[in-house]
């Protein structure tokens, strides 16, 4: 049991925090991706070390662990391209122009620059990779910030043995002091992100735990971003065509994405949505499930019992299936059934369970998929299982579009790839800012706000600016 | 006098935009690109109907109201420009790639979509500019958005004439109905905050306005974003050696500055730094000011005598000058000085005052100058007046560049050309989102959010992501 992080300690590490962001913000770009490198080889060097510790404190699997936390040193190094590549640094350069339209233009350059320290939140279903440097940390590190990261409390072990590898790795290339500082304890969480220095905060977890914290950053005499991941049923729409045509296929891959990691993904399915007529159903009702297992921790075994009991006893809801080797602890992986006229009257019915679950929903007319889709709330992911003649197919994506951040065809949302196009965020509460992403290369720009400078001498101009120096748009030109 | 909208309007007013704001982000952008041409081409046309009027309610002179048209509808073309060249949507392409590090990767195509209708707040300062069709509304259509627009109270006909000009521009280029439609009263302005179908909300205006608005904008049960341009003490920092090689060079283009539009500008620059031991001050107190005139209301007239007089009041501050034209209505132009160890310890200096009225600040030591703009609250600009061989200059850029937007070299913040590389924002409370801009092409990343699709066939993704429609970065290279 490692103590709580006091008031006192949070005054002081975030005054810690506010030196080393400034110091690494003056860092050049291939200083910071070498920095972000060596992060990613000491993480890789100590998987034996770590691996074991996580397996004990979160009863996710080894295999699973070791392709997490190889993910987790991929996006360092990716994210350290992208710092040194310097085109998210999204540089223009305005020359002097006497003759531009509106009246005579000075010379005017924008460059983004790190927006100073942020307090990021573990999350507890990734330990390594939305953990002490998973997504958020790397993105806003290699931004160009100090990061003041709230441990999980669900691995604090592993918490604090990651943090002593990432200081260790920063310290070896010669990082600033304090560039990532631990602290625990819910209320050391919100005294850091109230505090006037911190200028974001990054989250990934529950609604309520999100929405508590978004409401202090916005209610700060200073209002900063705060970039929430909270909840998202993940809605699969299975066309007719689709379902005549491969229901054993949709039900096998339906069963392994929603009973991944013991359902504990942001992405998991936990809404499908079926042709009445197609048998789909009692696939699923005989379809072989996992056997149950211990979910990450006692408060969310506790929340997942709850909140699909609650879901169990909505009017209209009914068991479909639960694993053969149920017991209650561990609870079971479970389907539960209804029809989409339930679902369109119920809004309580749209809520995420967190745990291997998911609600299975028959429908008879496929315009009512689109009726559905917008009344869905904000969502990380919507997924069409569907053939490329299904005249429901451009409806439904116009309208997912409006609601997800991203769109799945035939392929399962639980897999969630690191790379330059990815986009984890959606429309409340999927996030609370929906305009950014959490994963990708593109997750950089979070932590970052722009400056423009004007009629400054090339000596004085921050050195990505300078003619020539990275990537720019120049006179409203691509260059480089 | 137009009565206030009514909250059953509103409801059917934001239906209509709904509405509008499918059928255009359905449009493709040459057809956007047109349509803001085409209204640009309406306003040149309506120059000397809206003018007068113009004339006549905000009390600005016709050569500044000219130009600020003239502004207006070069800032939709230039937005024409931006959604023809496609650059603005970051798409991006990453195809399929078994060998991708962290394991397979799929076909992941990413870019920026409309993100709903929005309400935009209009500005009592920029009857055109950040009016009716100003940045924000221009924004905001150039992204695939329907606009809703609360008029300013300070030029009801203007607004309900311009309104008229952007209606039928938009109607004779066949775009949807309800693209833009004008509200009055602020009951109306917060309904239409908190309605559940409006995305986004613009506003120029005061920090106790902006600020409730921004708070409203939160708290809803889906918060939006909300951007929100409040206030600015835009300081200058005189330097020794600038102040003693062309003193009444910079006072005379100083005076300039702050009284330039009766001092209404949010970038006045309300705050000078210079030595005490240099010439600036006599001159100030000799300067020839230009005459009291009338201010863009009665609000703002009352609410700057109010703050000057508040912060005539405070300790160790004195009048410096006032104009010789004097009286009390209209309030004359306003010099008042202190020095800067008052300043240092009486954070009640540092008020935006709006109206031609600046505080004049003696120092000592150039260090101090690195010492106030640490606590400066957040500004949209800050101006060095320095020579390039300023031992101070370095430093107090680097500072400056956390506290403000825009950093300017012996030039004067007033002048806001709109360009590429334009960033209008900054720290709270300059604006509530100091990631953003207001002005400059980059305004429009305001309006949009980003979908990812994933595995989608060709012929169903949007236009934007098929390979070579518009430049993306693909497979982590620039194209196009």
């Amino acid at each position: 049991m490692i103590a709580p992080t006091s008031a006192e300690q949070i005054t002081t590490m975030v005054g810690n925090a506010v030196t080393a962001s400034r110091a690494w913000a003056a860092t050049d770009e291939p200083t910071r991706a070498a920095a972000l490198d060596a992060v990613a080889d000491a993480l890789d060097a100590a998987a034996d070390t770590l691996v074991p510790v996580a397996m004990r404190e979160t009863h996710l699997g080894e295999p699973r662990l070791r392709g997490e936390l190889t993910r987790t040193s991929f996006q360092l190094r990716l994210l350290g391209e992208v710092v040194r590549d310097g085109g998210y640094l999204d540089a223009r350069i305005d020359h002097a122009d006497p003759a531009w339209p509106m009246g005579a233009r000075p010379d005017i350059r924008r460059v983004l620059v790190p927006i100073g320290p942020v307090v990021v939140f573990a999350a507890s279903n990734f330990p390594f990779a939305f953990s002490v440097i998973g997504g958020d940390s790397a993105a806003a590190l290699a931004a160009g910030n100090a990061v003041v990261l709230k441990a999980h409390s669900g691995h604090p072990e592993l918490s604090a043995l990651t943090t002593e590898v990432v200081v260790d790795a920063l310290a070896s290339v010669e990082a600033p002091a304090h560039l990532l500082q631990m602290i625990t304890g819910t209320e050391a969480g919100r005294a850091a992100i109230v505090d006037p220095r911190v200028q974001a905060g990054a989250f990934t977890g529950s609604i309520p735990g999100g929405r508590a914290l978004f409401d202090l950053a916005q209610s700060r005499p200073e209002p900063i971003p705060f970039y929430g991941e909270l909840g998202s049923l993940n809605p699969v729409f299975i066309t007719e065509q689709a379902a005549a045509g491969r229901p054993e296929q949709i039900v096998e891959q339906f069963v392994a994405s929603f009973t991944l990691g013991a359902g504990q993904f942001c992405t998991k399915p936990g809404l499908l949505l079926h042709p009445a007529d197609s048998g789909i159903r009692a696939l699923l009702a005989e379809a072989s499930l996992p056997p149950a297992a211990q979910l990450l921790n006692p408060r969310i075994q506790s929340g997942f019992t709850q909140s699909l009991s609650e879901l169990e006893l909505q009017p209209g809801v009914a068991p479909l299936q639960r694993s053969t080797a149920s017991t209650d602890n561990p609870p079971a992986p479970t389907l539960l059934a209804t029809d989409i006229e339930t679902v369109l009257t119920n809004a309580e019915l749209l809520h995420e369970v967190f745990g291997p679950a998911a609600l299975v929903v028959s429908y008879t007319d496929e315009q009512q998929l689109v009726e559905l889709a917008e009344r869905l709330p904000g969502q990380l992911t919507a997924t069409l299982i569907a053939d490329e003649d299904d005249r429901i197919a451009p409806p439904l994506i116009a309208t997912l579009t409006r609601r997800a951040g991203r769109v799945l065809w035939n392929e399962w949302p639980t897999g969630v790839t690191v790379s330059y196009a990815q986009q984890h965020g959606g429309p409340y509460p999927a996030t609370t800012a929906s305009t950014t992403t959490s994963v990708g290369t593109a997750a950089i720009t979070r932590f970052v706000r722009p400056v423009a400078y004007q009629n400054l001498p090339q000596a004085l101009l921050p050195a990505s600016l300078r003619d020539g120096a990275v990537p720019a748009l120049v006179d409203g030109v691509r260059i480089g």
